[in-house]
């Protein structure tokens, strides 16, 4: 039911115009640059804006269509579901703001457009939001000011569904730009008086493009159904869930109206439920990037530690620890592998300091044998890599180490230092060989702690 | 009696070499390129190396000199500090590894050598280590292979003590690449022999250059003492303590060799000593950073959160409920002031959220006004400003409240959002302007409760 937002035969935008400085001028600009069937903009003013033949109103426009686009005055929103009903539309996208976020007057035309919609068989997405992206089809239904995601967005697993507004118009540039994430489907629902997060959870856990599902949220509406979805299917989901606090849910009722439920009961619901919750807005980014390149372990064992610095390697230690995640005991055959690269006065211990072995042996050899070595040993789930972007080094070892993960289906994540223009070398080819890079310990360690988690309960599911 | 090491008079570099792949060709091309006095490098297979007369060994150096840096291997240690002794040395920085950290024979060397150091009136610096680095003088006694620090160091207020060797090689070139922080004096202590942590601590508390001192320390000797000097002063004191937990004190021992406390008696002892205490690498170089940027808080009341978006207000508000960081309560007259800037259909709240003042009135009309308006109110102890780095705005607002900031003594924060290359230039003027950044809006808070706590420890002793 919900398919035709992302998939219309034939798109109207209501309030399209020619001025840049308008939201109506990116929607029309956005949709024209992906979208494949029919487009009508809308706007008495105009015969004609951007090269496509404009209509004064829903009612002249010549066929049936699926959707509309809707960003004029929250007023007149009541008359166009009526017009729309008569051109066959089963859905439409509210980007205008002035409903429920606006106080009474705004709930009462939010609530009776709802109404009326529903009486017709037409959809609501939003009001107060910015639309939708699909990195596959490339339809961006949305009036984000950017040009740069006709350049920048991938197609890819990760499908976002986020509740407020900024967070994904210039913060998805921001995230795009940053590089490594392959979008399926961005969802920005605003008030989600009609689609919510619960009915597009079921639709992207049904999507095939869809790996990877991080949810920005302030209120879960239905909440029972919520967790159902979560605990039926493999694909990793990761809610941010904002107000938590009693301050945060304060500020969410007058954000979106939106009541927030007790933090301590969504904390468990989401842990039993194989929710990964995570607490900022770039983790969420983070965890969903992540999610959509590393395999589920296939053991339950021990978080594996190459690094450069011993000092580095007890701070991973503290951070692994304080999160419950295991130091792998390495077993013998691993530790004689490592003895080859390492220096005869130096016995490999756990975390692996490979900086004396590198100063003797090089930094490639060095990385891809000791990789290889924590990689087959029995007591390794998951491994954490701390690397030096280096001038005199290829990052050829990351290549061969995001294949090695995928053979042996233990995730590897990187934390690396470096001088900028060679570490976005390396992050690069990290990124593309399917090894995710943090700029953080404790984000390397919290995603491995997350991950392992929902291995777990895949393998405890069954689901495949 | 450790200036020797900062201010000294004659530098001999023992194993300086013309060969770049070596450390010691790094020495002595830092030491001539920062340091005024005069530079003997020793080494028999030279006449000269890099336009400097080099000597065969230390006993022909002809005058007496005060600090030497010792780079050949470790087994010639004793011999070299009885031939320093008889030219009047009063220092050695002995940045080869070999000793405590490699078993027991290391270990017998190390203590052998600091005995007879210590009955020659020689201080030991060292070993296994980078050396120091004084951002004011320019003197680089370090092996350091970038080049990179004679354009990316600047002088400023921020000291650092690293007891592991690569957090401060490779790592503290990224830090100074990313901008933001200028640097009093970075002092990497390795296995700390002789000069350790607390005589550091005494050295830069005194130290009129230092205005914060950031620590990563595996391990803590004189733990009295060095409590004792925290509680004595004003200047920010932040440590990154790794080994708090059994993995990570198994993973210290083998690396350094020294033997870490319990992790619950470091929390409350340096939290009695206001100390502030930080977890991760890059967390304690942005603390030490804003530290050395931001005005301590004037008044004890809550924090002012600015944002461009509803969904970071509400996860703002979470993320200080959290680490108990009250949300200020805004008084009327600050309502009002608000309001002038506010749609007139939206009330002004806390978090205060610009966006529709932003679309009505101009990003840097709003911020300006709405910062201001924060900034006097008397229930505002600290702002945490979000904003977007945007291309048609200029970030003139945050210059503007840089000034306030100081004028009103209340520290500013900013996380913003934006694409890569405008972001850069906001960020940078905001670093300019005093006013830290942050990426992620966890760190602006986790800085903000820092802060607050340093200024209730200041306030509580009324140290200045």
């Amino acid at each position: 039911m919900i398919d035709h937002f992302f998939h219309p035969n034939g798109v109207a935008i209501i309030g399209a115009t020619d001025n840049p400085a308008k939201g109506g001028y990116h929607i029309l600009r956005n949709t024209l640059a992906g979208y494949k069937g029919r487009v009508y903009p809308v706007n008495p003013r105009y015969e004609e804006i951007q090269g496509t033949r404009c209509y004064p109103n829903v009612e002249s426009i010549p066929e049936d269509f699926d959707l509309a686009i809707y960003f004029i005055p929250a007023k007149f929103l009541p008359d166009t579901i009526k017009a729309c009903a008569k051109k066959g539309v089963k859905a439409i996208i509210i980007e205008s703001a002035g409903f429920s976020e606006v106080g009474e007057e705004g709930r009462l035309l939010q609530r009776e457009s709802v109404e009326l919609a529903r009486s017709l068989g037409i959809r609501l997405w939003g009001p107060n939001c910015m639309g939708l992206l699909d990195g596959h089809s490339r339809n961006v239904f949305s009036f984000m000011y950017s040009d740069k995601w006709m350049t920048l967005m991938k197609p890819g697993g990760v499908s976002l569904v986020v509740q407020s507004g900024m967070l994904s118009a210039g913060f998805l540039m921001m995230i795009l730009e940053s590089g490594g994430m392959g979008i399926a489907k961005v969802c920005s629902i605003g008030n989600k008086c009609d689609v919510d997060e619960t009915e597009l959870l079921e639709y992207l856990i049904a999507d095939e493009e869809t790996g990877v599902i991080g949810l920005y949220l302030e209120s879960i509406i239905d909440g029972r159904k919520f967790l159902e979805l979560a605990r039926s299917t493999s694909k990793p989901i990761i809610v941010l869930k904002a107000g938590r606090s009693e301050e945060g849910a304060k500020a969410a009722m007058s954000h979106t109206a939106s009541l927030s439920g007790v933090a301590a009961v969504y904390e468990g619901a989401f842990r039993q439920a194989g929710i990964v919750q995570v607490y900022d807005v770039h983790e969420l980014m983070d965890f969903a990037r992540g999610f959509s390149k590393v395999p589920p372990c296939a053991v339950d064992a021990g978080t594996a530690v190459i690094t450069f610095s011993g000092g580095a390697g007890i701070v991973t230690s503290d951070l692994l620890s304080d999160r419950g995640v295991k130091l792998a005991d390495l077993g013998e055959q691993t530790i004689s592998a490592l003895k080859e690269v390492f220096p005869p006065w130096m016995k490999p211990t756990h975390p692996v300091d490979v900086w004396p072995s590198v100063e003797l042996n090089g930094l490639e050899p060095v990385y891809a044998k000791s990789i290889e070595a924590v990689m087959k040993d029995p007591g390794v789930d998951s491994i954490i890599v701390q690397s030096i972007a280096w001038e005199l080094a290829s990052p050829g070892y990351l290549v061969e180490a995001g294949k090695l993960q995928r053979k042996y289906q233990k995730p590897i994540v990187l934390w690396q230092i470096g001088a900028m223009d060679i570490a976005e070398k390396y992050r690069v080819a990290a990124e593309d060989a399917g090894i995710p890079v943090f700029t953080e310990i404790s984000r390397c360690v919290g995603f491995v702690a997350g991950a392992k988690e929902h291995s777990r309960k895949k393998a405890g599911t069954g689901v495949s």
